[in-house]
């Protein structure tokens, strides 16, 4: 907890203060009343702009003129390109070559410098080997990395701060960085607050992981969530496994319903991954019946022209 | 101006007071700082619910009773079901029977009585005028009621409050109410503040009236914009004739294009008729670059089933 505190001394001098936004009709639809942290309207589009930030501005100033590089398709890659151009230093991101347009274009417009690689984990790595061989920069991955997951905690830090008497907080979980840093933070400000990880039922690597105490590869899940195809690594899945209450899985007609009551209640975007913790709470309102619910709403970088909702 | 304070005295006990949005990345590709009022987070997902308000709680309990009528396939019927029911009283709503299923499912969710009638000018009046006979219900149009524009005035009222030193404030104009509220309030708030109408191009009758000094009907126009078909009445003709700096009118791809930046920087559902000002601020670089524009998101309610982003 002290960790994510210090973390926040510095992700607050860069990052937003995101808004909690509250609906009294999905209340009304989830039987719940939910605390919507809206990371979607962070730089970059989604959370990962707070770990990355962590990360850039804790290198020391020798460490940092080499710049950073890591891999990603994602929001990390953004998220990182666009700490580096603040702090003044390069940044190099290796992309499979089939990654989104939107993505290229969000890094590029960050100033990030593309490498691309063939869509296998093997080219991936060697890629990044090869690029930091080159250039000497700093990796930053996205998710196993203690910087990164304490940048990520900072969102509870602040969703807490605003809203102390949370029974639940519940993340999307993909490689588990924000889960790890939501549960440091939030178990250290209230052991009583549970915590639960959410993903697809196509994505289910860490449900597997945690249930049967080993860490399992997500191979190329199929599933309309995009930041959650990743698996943990064993700093994620020993905070998970230490501290986590359970992970709970959903459909992927889940998601994409969930998706839809936010964007049509709310009028906020929300990408795919953010509709998870929702669309658990409508597969398992078990869990959540009449109780305060915070949930981090991750990110909203969706392709608009490639939308999964029908007529 | 008065009459607009009166207004909000009325309508601040039912509204949300929206908040006011700002996005440098927006800021930069449109060279202007611009204020989004975002009436899109409105209740009833649109400003619609200001006016209706005031005109609703604006009656005596005698013509309250017996209820409150209007026409219309949009966000006016909505707005106006759910402040009859917030009241207590019943509305009585004319759609079109080609009225989008999503428009139907929320007057009905808001307590709402439909009678569908052929979706001609003619039909419609008939059949609103069938229906006021049998139930007693009180008309209240859409914009041609000084209630309703007065309520709609609110709008620039709390924007103005919290942004006092604006240049310029620009909003959509369909049947002019929104145009009509806004302009008796900023007028009156600082004369120098100079306020432009927005409309499509392929529904360019406010523009023609203005400039011909006569109204002309909107005969079918070919606009995504569907917030904008409607026409000019003599109350809003004349408001906006003494006061109205301008009208600007803009394209079809104009309008999907500032529609698309909107959702994509500021993860904000809008929905086409609010995208207008945003396109006129494209459009017509010159009455805008440099300014502190305040423009009002008017709506976010769209068909997700039917988007016009392409690939």
């Amino acid at each position: 907890m002290e960790d994510v505190i210090k973390a926040y001394e510095i992700v607050k001098n860069y990052a937003h203060c995101t808004p909690v936004l509250t609906s009294k009709s999905v209340n009304a639809i989830l039987k719940a009343d939910i605390y919507f942290k809206c990371e979607n309207f962070q730089k970059g589009g989604a959370f990962k702009f707070r770990g990355a930030s962590n990360a850039v501005f804790s290198l020391t100033a020798d460490d940092a003129k080499r710049g950073v590089v890591t891999h990603s398709s994602g929001n990390h890659a953004a998220g990182l390109a666009l700490a580096a151009s603040i702090r003044g230093i390069p940044s190099y991101i290796v992309m499979p070559e089939n990654a989104a347009a939107i993505k290229k274009k969000a890094v590029e417009g960050y100033g990030g410098k593309i490498t691309f690689c063939k869509p296998t984990l093997k080219d991936r790595e060697d890629t990044l080997y090869q690029v930091q061989m080159r250039t000497g920069a700093v990796f930053i991955h996205a998710y196993d990395n203690i910087k990164v997951i304490c940048g990520q905690g900072t969102a509870s830090l602040e969703l807490l701060d605003e809203y102390p008497d949370l029974d639940i907080v519940t993340v999307p979980v993909g490689g588990g960085g924000l889960l790890s840093g939501t549960l440091t933070y939030t178990k250290g400000f209230n052991d009583a607050i549970k915590v639960y990880g959410t993903e697809p039922l196509n994505a289910d690597d860490a449900f597997r992981s945690l249930r049967d105490k080993t860490i399992y590869p997500s191979v190329n899940p199929n599933t309309i969530a995009d930041g959650l195809r990743t698996s943990l690594c064993e700093l994620t899945y020993t905070i998970i496994a230490a501290k986590c209450d359970g992970i709970l899985t959903v459909t992927e007609e889940g998601i994409v319903e969930a998706m839809r009551i936010i964007w049509e209640r709310m009028k906020i975007l929300i990408e795919p991954s953010s509709a998870v913790p929702i669309a658990a709470m409508m597969e398992h309102p078990q869990y959540f019946a009449g109780k305060k619910v915070g949930t981090i709403i991750s990110g909203g970088n969706v392709d608009l022209g490639d939308l999964p909702f029908k007529k």
